[in-house]
């Protein structure tokens, strides 16, 4: 099952996405669908107003999520290249919801940073609360996974130790387009499995990778982060960034205006998104 | 005026308090209160059931803030404890709210933590949306103050080099119990002023300094987070900590099962917590 937060001239509308036609569930988003105990069910039996998929203005997936969770330094090829050592721990830090952008929105640049970069990302979209989970608990608490661009502004990630300030500027950060249930996907992340993961800036291909390459995967992330706290429906954990940024190329690539950047990972879709330069 | 949020047999309520009197203004807390453009006016004729403050129940101040922004390494005393240098930027991390607890409750010590600090903290709430305040517009947009505690397990905290895990430990943090606005303090510390802030431990003093240490100021703050992104009514900035946290002793003092912290800031009021050991 493929689910979506769309625009609509009344609101957010969450909805099944099937093919060519879009379902509205009857939640306003997501998140909102995603707190249902029975959401699966209840989305798979939906049958509200029906959208084309072709004109879906997609919102971000989870707009308002209690907990938008980033993980840094988790591909071992990232990590290399940043000149890292492999980590016994993973790095965490955040985001707030004002970031967040949908799948096809403008990325803005604001003219504080000329250093802004892409990490393409698999987010681990949680269905349902868990604390202390093992193994087999914290599998069962994701609903899905989805795309993720932790747009980045290096100089200010740089400014101090905590990367935040250069990770959560306004309208930064495509959420989406959908959550893909794992049972569609060609490989379960929660499996360890190979998902290829990439972005493309301006037609040129940054980053290549797969999720196999993940040191802490889908269930490593969600046992260790709910020994610290709950983790609820509709909150997000993206998974880290594979090697390719711009930041660490030679020259260093940085997003500029009218440049556009494509992140993908198989099986679940892609963010598109034009860079505009705003003031 | 001096805001509150508590818990009733029916759920959460938006107070004012008038010194032995607390008196509901129609809102379910301080965040949706905060979210009316006309809220001081609003609050200041709120005539709803009227409670005794003696039996009041405080849920944390604002339960569930967009945002929870912590700035570290802000006062003068502090920053020279952890042998740091005085910053030129804030550094910025975050917190996600079910960290909060209310001004009295319990703080949880998790058994994976034997490292558990407290932080007496001045925080600035917001009370009205600003994006890229100058300094008249970020003072503006200061509904008021109150207390945290951020409790930080600093083992944790030092796993990585991002502060969060150690900073957003389920129930770990109070906040409140009171906003009070500007105008009720004995000194504004939008201006500078210097209101004493401190920590008692068990009854031992282990925090005493004034909020003028501040390297990065309230309206400094908001001027420079609004920059990033808009700064919305409920949000929470926490200022960061003097001098005299537990890690930087020597020995180091830890929060232990049923011991008493106090955190408070003059004018405002007190979090006054026992800790309590959780599996």
């Amino acid at each position: 099952m493929r689910l979506a937060t769309i625009r609509t001239a009344t609101g957010h509308r969450a909805v099944r996405v099937d093919g060519d036609t879009a379902v509205e569930t009857g939640e306003t988003d997501v998140r909102a669908l995603l707190e249902r105990p029975d959401w699966a069910e209840h989305a798979a039996g939906a049958a509200g107003p029906v959208h084309e998929t072709a004109g879906l203005d997609y919102a971000p997936l989870v707009p308002s999520p209690e907990k938008i969770i980033c993980i840094g330094l988790n591909y071992r090829d990232h990590v290399l290249e940043m000149g890292n050592e492999l980590p016994e721990y993973p790095t965490v830090f955040g985001k707030y919801a004002p970031a967040l952008i949908g799948a096809y929105d403008e990325i803005e640049l604001p003219e504080q940073s000329d250093r802004v970069d892409y990490e393409a990302e698999l987010v681990v979209v949680i269905g349902r609360s868990v604390r202390r989970a093992d193994r087999e608990a914290a599998a069962a608490a994701i609903a899905g996974y989805t795309v993720l661009n932790d747009v980045s502004m290096r100089d200010y990630q740089r400014r101090t130790k905590q990367f935040l300030q250069g990770k959560t500027w306004e309208h930064s950060t495509p959420l989406g387009p959908v959550l893909v249930t794992p049972d569609e996907l060609p490989a379960d992340p929660a499996a360890g499995g190979a998902l290829r993961i990439s972005s493309e800036l301006s037609g040129e291909t940054m980053q290549d990778s797969t999720t196999d390459q993940l040191v802490f995967g889908a269930v490593d992330l969600v046992v260790y982060l709910s020994e610290v706290l709950t983790l609820n429906p509709g909150d997000v954990i993206a998974t880290g960034t594979p090697g390719g940024v711009g930041d660490a190329r030679t020259p260093p690539r940085y997003l500029t205006d009218g440049a556009e950047i494509v992140t993908a990972v198989e099986g679940i879709g892609e963010c598109r998104n034009v860079c505009r330069a705003v003031r």
